[in-house]
């Protein structure tokens, strides 16, 4: 255990806190010593705190922690937060002031503490999408990106989405998404510029919607590209794509980033979600498009690979570039 | 009762024939005189051979009729046909060679028997789609459109999809689907030239779904215009739009054909699906879109909108003017 | 319009608050003239305030009603409440006592107002099960039952149950739910003597269970009779039940209180839920027990029957018998 | 590899045969070498043959295998069976009779072949029921037991349960199931006397209702003893039931065949199911019962502990102790 970091949880009790905790169970890297909630759960066990909503059971390693207020000074060096919009910028850049290094689930700007520093998740689906933009975009260029996402129920946190209301239902609507979407993707795939984010220049169309699935968020996918490119060239560029995390072979890194599926009616939810332990994005239904150039269907796990275990991925590729 | 075409269904005991047989009851113009069905049930009264799935009760006037082979000749003046594809050819083709008048629920080429005629009905999504678009295309004449559809069971029949590909899963291919809705668009909003069908001059781009909905096909949609438009004049167009059904006020036809929410969640499957007694298409979210010009959601009742209200409304329209 | 009662509802913008108004639409007797929530509706008119879920569209006649307060005054002269728990005891006495007759869609103790009173609904489960065993009782004296519910998700209010908690799940716990089946029904199918509830006699266990289901409770039942039965007799007994709501033919009873239905799948939520309106229970699977002596699954319609729809016949009743 | 038993498996297109491919994939004692079933698949590789619908992916080291017909002979020492029912016997004979060892994952009377022999399964929700009331009947003498159980979908293998007939629905039928679970439980937990099972004396209640979960059968249980006992000895007898499979470590039996669990909203099928990689049975919210003497939840993981997983074991324990 001596050499591991000591990892805080902050929104410890949340859908994507309790992945934290379940990924990080027998991490190499990291071992959880502190979990905070900004909830009623404070001074509780985190056993007693937390309704553990995940099939696995709560690792025993965190059972008897204490569950604290999301505030510094917490027992840790690194901390993953996963706390809800309004409170997290706040909480948040106390423990940067306060020297701590966090990893957040969640886009925004990036605060620059005193002694320690804050690296953000972007949107869920963005991460999905954007891994999947990324390796078209270099060979490519994106012109043009129309994605019309099916998302899962978990990506609302808990309680989130009502039963009454997706029972036998869809619902067309997410508040702020198609927005964190069409941008946060253009700013992921943008350049650094003279010490700024210079967005991507290609155009972004977002439609989201919420399903009737537990984890997984798909999407639609079109893509208009400014150079020309066969189908056999677009699928070969995705089955290939491989990055510094498979490089560097870090823990959380799923061997293909990407998988290509031929099968007509992959990838779905429930059958393709866990993929490369929820890490890897799976694409299937590539095609030819009659308005733009190609499109295909993209799927991954979205409080996984879209919130806590893109996090973790963060922390080891930053411990492995020595940038902490 | 004297004066109303005698009215006979193929296919009775399916998901589409029930529904015309519940549409039919009590109808105005038409009383059901003969049912006739491939499969085991023949020769059987109705409520014996039915296992009827719809929430309201088998109409008692068709409870006891027998259930016929799909064979001419058939105790009725004009055929309602929701039979599979394999077989409807073949059958359908054998009835307007008897004279009878048919209205049948998907797309086919139009069969020119010797004394009836086949009056067919496209696709069930590319119905609603075609509905949305038609206004748009006549008043600001569509360049391309973007349709990704999230389609309820019902489309795909009883038993259809297994139980176990749509829990807690959305599936992302429906066979012939995309072609379909693809080229059933283009040939609906196009024109009669020298007696044939020149297909509408837009292209037309389609991903399709299947989502765990009974009833109601929704379908994100984004529109590229020839015409430059005002998001308020686009919306002006589709509340607007009214057609010969309305004019001669038909039986089935709704008051509002379209109908434009302005609430930012709707539509949705379990709340709008029956608009208009199932006959309305519902319109929301429409707003500009970063890559095409407009987009918007719609949705409509898939087995009565998309399939055996739209074929009795056919029917009342030739009854009306006079061409039957 | 001349002559009706004009009447409150308490808690409008709820799931049952909504089946209220619906219900009420077009009544001969009542007129829904003051609309009450406890939320931050207060001061908006109705169709500002309240996010309508029902699948029909909100009554045209109540959209420009304020939400007022749920205390007295209200502009009516009979409230309709169906208030949370905590709330409701409070709110509902105060009404009482300012004179106002309300029937409420929950059991509670009998208040008994300075003015007015307070007729209280039981349980949504208890009722259900209390009209089919109410002829049981009757007839063949209850010795014991054994009740097994699958409950409905409406059955817990809006948002209530967690999207989440109920994808591909069941969920065996309902708080206090148990033990209200098990007493109330004891209750209802007691007596009056010397002016106090004397239980009725029999015991009663209760397991209940919430299922991804919208509307609709079920209950798999098992009863043991104090006198000996043939099954034919036990099916004509409730075949055959009919009390004072369809003597006095009002307008919410339905023609037939019980359904008894034959076929082996049935009563089913989907198809069931609305038999007469909503306001009829169905039975089927009836057969002898090898553990209890008799057994069947019976279902209705938990916010109309079991709510709303219950309160409204409660007031007919009240009104044809010159009790208010 | 070496001295591994060579397995085949009959039906290995299913779903309960897909769960034996994967339950097998690096088991310490079986491997398997041949894969039958009895569709159109035959002579395809498996890969290619089989629609994999486990959320894993296929085992590689059957991808290229052949799928056979059902018949001997077939590449393997031992047969794992789950036909369905009408072509089970026949087949199941003839593999008996050519001296293979069976275990088939359905009760049926046992076969006695020439040279091999059959080792059946009970059905599905018998398994469970029968292990959660072993330790009671051994300690307490079950007087009598109402069982009513909430079973998933791939409990009707594949395509089993149209999606319509489920969604937003329950229904109240299982063919034959009722009669099953009464009169095999009786027969599991009865004994061999003169060489014939007597079956056990307490007689058995069950209704059996679809509901719409993935995997994991659940039921509500009552139970009646002949012996008196307190909750908490109720509680130790089931917590400490342990049998041969635990004392000989087999490789498939879980550390504890019974799970109770204290928290009042469980066993839930999502969270529960796969508890001791799916061998577990978990119980919960045991209680005093108003009309018998004890009540509990349990659940267990239909196609494993109640299936293929089930069969394993049985196999692990012939071998174990010298039986083949």
């Amino acid at each position: 255990m001596a050499g591991k970091y000591r990892v805080g949880i902050l929104g410890a009790t949340g859908m994507v806190g309790q992945r934290f905790v379940q990924l990080l169970e027998d991490h190499p890297q990291f071992e959880v010593t502190g979990l905070a909630a900004s909830d009623r759960s404070q001074g509780k066990s985190y056993s007693e705190a937390c309704a553990w909503r995940l099939p696995s059971e709560m690792p025993a390693s965190v059972r008897a922690l204490r569950v604290e207020a999301p505030r510094p000074p917490l027992d840790c060096d690194l901390v993953f937060s996963s706390l809800p919009g309004e409170m997290a910028r706040e909480v948040e850049g106390e423990f940067a002031r306060a020297g701590y290094l966090q990893l957040i689930e969640r886009q925004r700007a990036k605060h620059d503490g005193r002694g320690g520093f804050i690296v953000t998740n972007p949107n869920c689906s963005t991460i999905m999408l954007a891994l999947a933009l990324a390796p078209l975009n270099i060979r490519f260029r994106l012109e043009s990106v129309v994605v019309t996402t099916m998302q899962a129920l978990s990506g609302a946190g808990y309680p989130g989405v009502a039963s009454l209301d997706v029972s036998d239902n869809v619902l067309p609507f997410i508040e702020n998404e198609e927005e964190k979407v069409e941008t946060e993707t253009q700013k992921i795939l943008g350049r650094i510029q003279d010490g700024e984010i210079a967005h991507a220049p290609f155009s972004v169309s977002a439609q989201c919607n919420r399903v009737n699935v537990s984890d997984g968020h798909m999407a639609a996918v079109r893509v208009k590209l400014t150079e020309t490119a066969t189908l056999e060239e677009v699928r070969d560029c995705l089955i290939n794509f491989s990055s510094l995390p498979q490089e560097l072979r870090l823990h959380s890194a799923p061997a293909r980033p990407l998988i290509v599926r031929d099968e007509p009616d992959r990838p779905q939810p429930r059958l393709d979600r866990d993929a490369g332990k929820g890490m890897s994005v799976t694409i299937g239904r590539l095609a030819r498009d009659r308005v733009m150039d190609y499109r295909f269907v993209t799927l991954s796990h979205n409080t996984i690979r879209g919130a806590a275990g893109a996090a973790i991925l963060n922390a080891e590729l930053l411990l492995a570039t020595n940038r902490i």
